[in-house]
C-alpha cells in the first residue's frame, strides 16, 4: 500500500486536558474535522476570557477541509466554531440541537448569515469526500447527542464524543447499542473514546433517578418556593423539574439568559414538552403563592454574573431570597469551581434559606460513562486499536489500563499527544510525526495577542503591584530637572506608607545621583540601576517584589 | 447575678471559614485564649501569604489575658502564634509534641527566647485565674490533640478542637470518651465542636485502615521503588510508613523540609519509633537497589515549591522520577488544590511512573469526625448549650440540624459569627454585642498593611495590565514639552501591536489638545480627560480594561 493512502489521525485538543476538543481525520488530501470546542482559562491565565485550538494546520490545508462533524452542542465541543469558521468558512454537520445553540452563537458573533450549516438527524449517514460519517444516537447530559462512525477506506472508526449508557433516559432511546455492535461484528479499525469519568467504577446513574429525587422534594415542600438551579443546556434536567412542577400544580419561571435561550430553542424544536399556562415571566412570580412557584436559574457553578449568584447576593431584579425558599442546586462543581459555589451556598443560607446539594442529595447525576460502561464500549465495538480521549494525561492512562484488562493488546492502545500524527491502515498504526498544536487565548476581542510574557507580567503585577519611577532629564546638560516622582499601585496602601514611599523616592534619586558620578548617561543603563537598587531595597524592607517601571524623559 | 459575673465566649476567627481559629473565654477581668491559627489566602487575596485574626480586642485587654492554649499543631490553630506574641507575649501551653512544633515556628521568627512555653500531659489540670482547663486525650491526624474542659465558675465547656473517634489508632489510646462521659453527667454547660466533616453520613474510618492498605502496596510492589507523599505533621501515618518499610526490608529516606523537622520533633520527643537502620541520607538513595527503598516526602498538596512537585517537574536533586517509580498520595486535597495536585499526578504518569491517589485506593483517611460521631460527641457530654465551630457557615448551619435532631432545643444552639460576643451562666444564653473581628493579611513582612485598595489594584492589574502615559508640561506657558510617552505592561505584546500602541498615543495626544482647547489646566482634570478617554478607546478596540495611570510632569 503506498504510503499517502495512509488513514491519519490528529487531536488538535482534547488530550492532556479538558476541554478544547478537535479532531481531525486525514486521508490522502481530504480532512474531516470532528468538533471544535473551548476550553475555559486555568488560575494563572491571568484576564484570559477563552482558550482555543491552534488551528494553524488546517489554515495550511485549507483546500483539504471537507467539512466539520459535530457531536453535541457543549460548549468544549463547538465553543470555538465562530473562531474556526472566521479562518475557515467550511460548511458545518450537527444534529438539529446542537446546531440550535450553534446558530445562536454564530448570531452573537455576527457569522450566521454566511455560515454552511448543515442539520442531521440520529441514523443519518453524511458523504464528505471519502469519509463517510454515520451519527449515532448516544446518551449524555445534553439532547441530541451522538456517537459518529466514520467510514474511512482503511475501516470504520469509532468517534464516541461525550457518552454514558442510559437504559432509562428521559425523552427518546437509550443509547444506540445494536448499531455499534454491528458495527463491531464487522470489525472496527479504532475506537476513541470518553475518559472523563474513568476513575469511577461501576456504572453513572440514570438521568430519571434525578426525577425521583426531585418528586421526593417537591413532595416534602409543602409551604416553600422551589428554585433549582441546573445547566441550562441539560434539557432533560429542565424537563424534569417542569415534570414535577405541573405534577405539584407549580408555575415555572425561567431565570438566566442561557436558560432562557435553550428552553427556546428546545421548546420550538420539540426537545422539551411544557404544557400550557405552565411558564410564567420571572417579574409575574409575586402573583403567586411561594408554594405554587418554581424558579428554574442558571449559576449551579456560581458563576459571579449568574442569576443564582445575583439571588445569593441580593442583585437580583426580581428574586429575593429568604425564608421559605428551598433552593436545589442540580449539579456538581467542574473541577475549580468548588470554592465559587459553596460561597453562592453560605450565601444562600445566611439568607435563611434551606439548600439541597450534591453533598446532601441525589439531584444531580453524570453525564460520562464510568468504568463499567466504558467496558461495554469497548466490549461491543471490539475496535483494533483505542485510543482514549477526552481528559487529563492520568485519565488515558487509567482508560488504557482498563482497554488491556479487555484485552486489548497494549501496542494497539495509543496514549497520544494534541498535534501528534496517529498513521493507521489495516495492519498496523504508529505515531509518524507531528502538526502545530497549542492553546490560543481569547481576551476581549484580542484573539491570540496575549502570549506567556503578558501574563508573566499580569502575574507578577497581581503579587505585589507596581511601581513607577518617573524622572525628566534636560537633554542637552543631563541634569535632572523634574522628579523623579514616585506613583505605586498594589503595592502597600499609600496614605499609611507615606515613611516608606519617602524612601523609595530617596533610593531613586541616590541611584540618579549614582550614574551620574559614575557618568553614565545611556537611558537603558540608568533604568536597570534605578531599578536593581529599588528591588534590593524593597525586598529587604518588606520581602516583596513589586514591578518597577522606571521612565525617563527628556526636554 | 450580676451582670459583670457572666461568661463570655468570643470567636475570633474559626467560623464561616476554614482556618484561622481562635476563641476567647472572658470571665469577669480574666482572658482565656484556646488557639491563634492562620488560615489560606482565597484566590481574590492576590499576593496575600497568609491570614491572621484581628486581636484588636486582645491588644485593648492585654491585661486581662491570662494565657493562650492549644488544642494541636496544625497551621489552622497554632499559625498566628508568632504574630499574636509579638503584640502579647502571654504564656502559652500545650502538649508536648504541639509546643515542639509551635518552638520550630517561634525560632524562625526570632520569638522563642522571649516566649513562655508551657508543657502538658494529656489529663493535666491547668488552673488559668479562674478558670481551669483539662486537657483530654483526643485522635486527630496529628498527635498529642486534646480536647479542652474548660472549668469556669459558671460551669464546664467543652472545646474539641479537630477531633474524630479512632478505636484503633496507632499509638496510644482511643479519645478519652469515658472522662467525657463523666464531664456530660455532671452537667456540661456549652459544647463547641468540630463541624469540618459535618456533611459526611457515617463514620470517619480508623488510621489503621490505611496502614492495611501499604501493607497490600508493598507487598505488590515487588520491584519497584516506593515514594509515599503525606502531610509531615501526621505523625501517625509517617510511622505505618515505617512500619511498612521494615516489613518488607526496605530503607526509608526522608525529603522535604517539614517532613525532615517532623521527623526528627517526633523521634526526639519519642512519638515515633524508628528501628535502627531504617532511615538513611536521601542522597544515598542510589546504593540501594529500587525495591529496598521508601521516599517519604512533603508535597501531597501539590505546592509548587515542595519536595513532590520538585521530583514530579525534574528539578529534585536527588530524585529522579522513572519507569518503576510507585508514587502513593496519602492524601486528600484541600478544596482549592485539587487542580495543583492533579498537574503533578499527570507530570509523574508522564515521566513513566504509576501513582495511587485517592480516587483509587484507600490510602489516605480523613483526620475528622463525620456525623455519627459528632452525634456521640452530644450524646455523651450532653450540653446544655451547642455552637458548632470550624467551618463555612453551611457546615455550622447542617450541625445545628444534627444537634436538634440529637435532642438540643433550636434556642440552645447558636450559629455563631467571628466577633459576636455569647454571653450565659446557668440560666440563659444570648448573643449580647460584638467587639472588632476580621482578617488581617499578611504579605511578605507586612502584617495587615495589605487592604482592599490594594487588593483591588492588584486584581484589577492581574486582568488587563497597565498602561502608563507620561507626559512632561512647561510650568509656565502649560504646553508639553516631552511625551505623551506610552509605557503598557500585560496589556499586549507590545512587539506585535504597534499599531495600536501608536493609536494609544494619538488618543493621548488629542486628550491633551482637547485640554488646551478647553482652557483645562489643573493636573487632576487633565489626568481624569486621559483616562477617560483611553478607557473608552481601548474598550472599543479591544474589549479590555487595562488600568490607565496618567503621569505629569512640570519643569
Amino acid at each position: 500500500m503506498a504510503k499517502k493512502s495512509k488513514l491519519k489521525m490528529i487531536p488538535l485538543g482534547g488530550l492532556n486536558e479538558i476541554g478544547k476538543n478537535m479532531y481531525l481525520y486525514e486521508y490522502e488530501n481530504e480532512i474531516l474535522v470532528v468538533d471544535a470546542g473551548l476550553a475555559f482559562p486555568d488560575e494563572e491565565m491571568f484576564g484570559v476570557d477563552l482558550v482555543i485550538p491552534d488551528i494553524t494546520y488546517l489554515e495550511k490545508n485549507k483546500d483539504k477541509v471537507k467539512g466539520i462533524v459535530l457531536t453535541h452542542g457543549h460548549e468544549d465541543h463547538i465553543g470555538a466554531l465562530p473562531y474556526v469558521l472566521k479562518k475557515l468558512n467550511v460548511p458545518v454537520y450537527g444534529t438539529r440541537f446542537t446546531i440550535g445553540l450553534v446558530e445562536n452563537k454564530l448570531k452573537e458573533h455576527n457569522l450566521l448569515s454566511k455560515a454552511k450549516m448543515n442539520r442531521v438527524r440520529q441514523g443519518d449517514k453524511v458523504k464528505l469526500g471519502r469519509f463517510v460519517v454515520e451519527f449515532i444516537h448516544s446518551n449524555h447530559s445534553i439532547v441530541d447527542a451522538v456517537i459518529l462512525a466514520i467510514h474511512t477506506p482503511e475501516g470504520v472508526i469509532v468517534h464516541t464524543g461525550d457518552f454514558k449508557i442510559d437504559c432509562t433516559p428521559i425523552n427518546g432511546p437509550m443509547i444506540d447499542l445494536a448499531r455499534l455492535g454491528e458495527l463491531g461484528k464487522k470489525g472496527v479499525l479504532a475506537l476513541l473514546s470518553d475518559s472523563t469519568n474513568v476513575e469511577r467504577q461501576g456504572y453513572t446513574m440514570s438521568e430519571s433517578i434525578v426525577g425521583e429525587t426531585f418528586e421526593e422534594i417537591f413532595q416534602n415542600a409543602k409551604t416553600q418556593r422551589i428554585i433549582v438551579a441546573t445547566f441550562a443546556s441539560n434539557v432533560h434536567r429542565v424537563q424534569q423539574i417542569i415534570n414535577a412542577a405541573v405534577k405539584h400544580n407549580r408555575k415555572v419561571a425561567v431565570s438566566g439568559r442561557s436558560m432562557e435561550n435553550v428552553v427556546e430553542v428546545a421548546t420550538t424544536l420539540g426537545y422539551m414538552e411544557i404544557p400550557q399556562g405552565t411558564l410564567i415571566e420571572i417579574d409575574q412570580i409575586d402573583k403567586y403563592p411561594p408554594h405554587k412557584i418554581v424558579i428554574c436559574t442558571t449559576g449551579s457553578q456560581g458563576e459571579p454574573m449568574a442569576a443564582l449568584s445575583r439571588m445569593a447576593m441580593s442583585d437580583h431584579r426580581q428574586v429575593e431570597i429568604g425564608k421559605g425558599d428551598l433552593v436545589v442546586i442540580s449539579a456538581s462543581p467542574i473541577p475549580g469551581n468548588e470554592k465559587s459555589i459553596a460561597k453562592v451556598i453560605d450565601e444562600l443560607f445566611k439568607h435563611g434559606a434551606d439548600v439541597l446539594y450534591k453533598s446532601l442529595a441525589d439531584i444531580h447525576v453524570s453525564g460520562h460513562a464510568c468504568q463499567e460502561e466504558l467496558k461495554i464500549m469497548m466490549g461491543v465495538t471490539k475496535p483494533k486499536y483505542f485510543i482514549p480521549v477526552h481528559g487529563d494525561f492520568r485519565y488515558l492512562v487509567q482508560h488504557a489500563k482498563l482497554a488491556q484488562k479487555m484485552g486489548i493488546p497494549q501496542e494497539n492502545v495509543f496514549i497520544m499527544e494534541n498535534g501528534k500524527v496517529l498513521e493507521f491502515n489495516r495492519n498496523e498504526a504508529k505515531i509518524t510525526g507531528s502538526v502545530p498544536s497549542g492553546k490560543v487565548l481569547v481576551d476581549g476581542l484580542g484573539v491570540g495577542d496575549v502570549g506567556n510574557i503578558v501574563l508573566r507580567d499580569r502575574k507578577h503585577l497581581s503579587q505585589d503591584g507596581l511601581i513607577v519611577v518617573v524622572v525628566t532629564i534636560d537633554g542637552k546638560t543631563k541634569e535632572v530637572v523634574a522628579g523623579p516622582d514616585i506613583i505605586s499601585r498594589g503595592f502597600v496602601y499609600v496614605r499609611e506608607a507615606e515613611g516608606l514611599m519617602d524612601d523609595v523616592k530617596q533610593v531613586a534619586q541616590d541611584s540618579l545621583a549614582t550614574c551620574k558620578n559614575n557618568k553614565t548617561t545611556d537611558w537603558s543603563s540608568i533604568k536597570n540601576t534605578v531599578k536593581s537598587h529599588l528591588t534590593t531595597y524593597l525586598y529587604q524592607k518588606t520581602k516583596r517584589r513589586p514591578m518597577i517601571l522606571p521612565v525617563i524623559m527628556e526636554v
